[in-house]
C-alpha cells in the first residue's frame, strides 16, 4: 500500500511555515508499514493543486491532501478532488448543521462562507470533525480502471492528527486487507547511544524481525535521549496492547537500567513523580544551566507542589554568599556539594540538585569544556559526581539538564 | 523565473527529519522576487528521482535539489541529473583535491567511497564546498528546446544555506536578467501586532510598493515579535546597502519606538549590551517564569560579565524568607517591588528585574490568568508595572521573559 502526501498552502512555499504534517504523516504511514514515496506542496491554486493530485495518483495507491479544507476562497482542495473524481459539489444538511451548532455553542456569529465547508464531493465519506470546523473527507477515485482513494484533511496540526488516526490510517489498513488497529509504545532512554542500544537489542531485535509484528525503531531525540518505539497491528485494541506487552517486557528486561519513562514522560516530570509520591520537595543550585533546569521544571503542570525555588548563583561571588560555597575553584565537586546543602538550607528543601561546570568557549578552574559537576543533597546525605559532556555552549547546557535530572532520579529509585 | 525545490533522501519522508531545507529556500526565493510553486521530497531511488526531476523540469525554470550529494551508494542526486542531461559523470581531478586536502587537514583517513563527490556530470559547473565535502553544483539542461537549470546543493542545512547564498541566488538573478546581488535588512519589533504594524507602515509601504525595491515582508515569530525585513535587490552590494539604509531610515520614521533590534539581535542580547556599556551588573527574581528569563540571559556568550544570578522563588516562602517580600498576595506590583528589591541585595546587583504572575490554569490572588507584575530596581530607584498576557502556561511565560527585558530596556533607554 501507497499512499503519498499533498500539503496545500501558498503560504508552506513562501517558507511562512514549516510543513511539519507530512513528517508525521510519514512517520505514522512508517509505523503502519505503509509505503510514502513522494510528498509535495502546492500553492493555493486550482489548476496545479488538480494537476498535481492527478500525477500523484497515477503512481500510488492513495493521496492523502492536508490543508486548503477552510470556509475562504483559496481554499480549493475539495475543488480539485472534485474535478479529478469528475463529480459535482454537493451541500450536506448535517455538515452545515454541525458547523452552525458549533459557532452557536460558542457564541459567536458564524460569517456565510463557513457553509463552504459543507460542500461535499458526490460520493465522497465525510470524516466528522471533533476540533474544527472543517470535516475531513475520504474520497474513492477510479484511475485507469484502478480503484484509489484520496483523503482531505485540515491543515491545522492537532486536527490533523486527530483525523489521521482516527479514521485515515483505518480506512488504508482495511483497504490494504491488514488488521485494522495500531497502537504503539515508546520507552524512553538515556545514558546509551543509539549504536549502543541497537546492539544490546540485537536479540530481541532479530526475534520480532522472524515474527514481523510488532516493529521496533530508534528514535535519536537528541539531547532528550533515544526514543525506543514498539508499534503492533491487530484485529483489535486489546490484542495489539497485549502484543505490545510481551515485547515491551521483553525489550525492558534488556535495557530496563536505561528506561526512564514512557510515552509522553519527560524525564521532568518523572524526577516530579517521585518526589511527590515521597512527599519531599526539591530546591536548585544552577550555575552552568544557568536556570534551565528550573525553567523544565516549572514547565510540568502541578510542579509548585514540590519545587520550592532554584539560586541560579553564576557569578562565584553569589555562589560564596547566598549559599556559603567556600573559597576556592567553582566547578568542582566540592564546590557542588556546598551548592546543594546551601540550596537545601536557603530554600527550606528536603531535596537539593546543583550543577556546576564548563559550557565553553574556554576552560575553567583547570576543568576542560564539558565537565559537568552535579550534586546532591538529600537530608543530610550529600553525594556527588563528575561527568563529561559533549558540545558547545547551549549543547552542553541541555545536556546538563538532564544528566543532572537523571542523577536525582536515580537517587530517588535507589533510595 | 520559477525555481522548484526537490529535496532528496528517505529519511524525510520516513519522518525521521523535518525537511526545513525547502522552507528556507521558499522563504530566499520569495524574498528574491523567484517563484517557487512546487516542492516534493523523494526518497533515495534513482528511477523516482530521474522521473520526478523531469516532470519538474517541465513545468519551472529551475529545480534546485537538496540533498544526495553524499559519498554512499545511496546518494544518487548526480547520477540522476547525469540521466537528465543525458550526459555521463566525469572525474573532477580538482574536486577531489579538495576533498583529499580536507581529510589530510583534519588528520583524518578519507574512505575510498569520498571520492564519488567529485564525480561531475560533464558540462556542469561546481560550486565549491567550503565547510563540507560534497560541491555543490550548476547543471545546464533543454528540455524541450528550451534552457532551463537543475542546482544541486548538500542536505545538511549550513552546507545548504551558504551555497544557495553564494551561488545558487546570484544564478538565478543573472538568469532572469535581474541584478546580481540581494541584500536584506531586519527589524526586529515588540508591542505591537501584525495589523498594527500593517497599518501604521501603509505610508511606507504604498511607497516602496511604487518604486518595487526593496520589498517589504512581516515575518512572525510569535514570542519573539514581529520582524520587519527589507531585501534589495541592486548591481553591487553598496548600492543594496545604500538602499536598505535610505529605506531602513524611513520604516524607523514610523515605528522607531517598537524596534528593539536588528538581524541577529535578540532582546537578551540587547538588554545585556545596553547594560554593559552602562557598566551595570544584573540580578532577577523569578516567579512566574520560573528560570526561563535567566536561561535566555546565560545563553548569550559574555552573559557572566554582566549578569550575577536569579533567586527563583517559586514557592511563596522562598519570596518572604530569601527576598524579603511581606507576606500577602504574591501577585501584585507590591510583591515584585520587593522581589527586585530582595534580589538587588541578595545578589549584590546594580539592577534587579522581577517578575510574578499566573500562568494558569487557575486564577490567583484575585489576578487573572496572563497577569504578569514587573518590579525593576535600578540603584535606590523602584518601578513596577501589570501587564496582561495572551495564552496558557508556556505561552504566557514566555511572553513573560520578552514582556519583562523589554520593560528593562526601556527604562535603561530613558534613565
Amino acid at each position: 500500500m501507497r499512499c503519498d502526501v499533498l500539503a496545500v498552502g501558498t503560504e508552506l512555499l513562501l517558507g511562512q511555515i514549516t510543513d511539519t504534517n507530512s513528517q508525521w504523516m510519514g512517520e505514522q504511514f512508517a509505523a503502519a508499514g505503509i509505503d510514502s514515496l513522494m510528498q509535495a506542496k502546492v500553492g493555493d491554486n486550482l489548476g496545479r493543486i488538480e494537476t498535481l493530485l492527478r500525477r500523484m495518483l497515477a503512481d500510488a495507491d492513495a493521496v492523502i491532501m492536508c490543508g486548503g479544507l477552510g470556509p475562504t476562497h483559496d481554499d480549493l482542495t475539495r475543488e480539485a478532488i472534485a474535478a479529478v473524481m469528475g463529480v459535482a459539489l454537493e451541500f450536506d444538511e448535517a455538515v452545515a448543521d454541525v458547523i452552525r451548532e458549533m459557532f452557536a455553542a460558542r457564541g459567536r456569529r458564524m460569517a456565510e462562507n463557513n457553509l463552504r465547508q459543507a460542500m461535499v464531493p458526490v460520493g465522497a465519506t465525510v470524516i466528522p470533525q471533533t476540533r474544527g470546523t472543517a470535516p475531513g473527507l475520504i474520497c474513492p477515485v477510479a484511475i485507469d480502471g484502478i480503484a484509489k482513494v484520496v483523503y482531505a484533511v485540515p491543515g491545522v496540526p492537532h486536527e490533523m492528527k486527530d483525523m489521521v488516526q482516527r479514521a485515515v490510517l483505518p480506512d488504508l489498513l482495511a483497504r490494504s486487507g491488514e488488521a485494522a488497529v495500531i497502537r504503539s509504545r515508546t520507552l524512553r532512554t538515556w545514558g546509551e547511544s543509539e549504536s549502543g542500544l541497537n546492539e544490546r537489542l540485537d536479540g530481541v531485535i532479530a526475534r520480532l524481525d522472524g515474527v514481523g509484528n510488532p516493529t521496533l525503531a530508534f528514535l535519536a531525540s537528541g539531547w532528550e535521549g533515544i526514543k525506543v518505539r514498539l508499534t503492533a497491528k491487530a484485529p483489535t485494541v486489546p490484542e495489539a496492547d497485549a502484543l505490545l506487552a510481551t515485547w515491551e517486557a521483553d525489550v525492558r528486561s534488556v535495557v530496563d537500567d536505561i528506561v526512564f519513562g514512557v510515552d509522553d514522560d519527560t524525564m521532568e516530570s518523572v524526577v516530579l513523580q517521585l518526589l511527590r509520591e515521597r512527599g519531599l520537595s526539591l530546591g536548585l543550585a544552577e550555575s552552568v544551566t544557568g536556570g534551565l533546569v528550573a525553567g523544565r521544571i516549572t514547565n510540568v503542570p502541578g510542579a509548585s507542589e514540590v519545587f520550592r525555588g532554584s539560586v541560579v548563583s553564576y557569578a562565584s561571588e553569589v555562589k560564596f554568599t547566598v549559599l556559603g560555597v567556600p573559597e576556592g575553584p567553582v566547578v568542582s565537586e566540592a564546590a557542588a556539594a556546598a551548592m546543594a546543602v546551601g540550596a537545601q538550607r536557603v530554600l527550606g528543601a528536603d531535596v537539593a540538585l546543583s550543577l556546576t561546570g564548563v559550557a565553553g568557549p574556554a576552560e575553567q578552574d583547570g576543568m576542560p569544556v564539558g565537565s559537568l559537576c552535579v550534586g546532591l543533597a538529600v537530608g543530610s546525605d550529600v553525594r556527588t559526581q563528575t561527568f563529561r559532556l559533549p558540545g558547545l555552549r547551549d549543547q552542553m547546557r541541555q545536556m546538563s539538564v538532564i544528566t543532572a535530572l537523571d542523577f536525582l532520579r536515580r537517587t530517588l529509585l535507589a533510595g
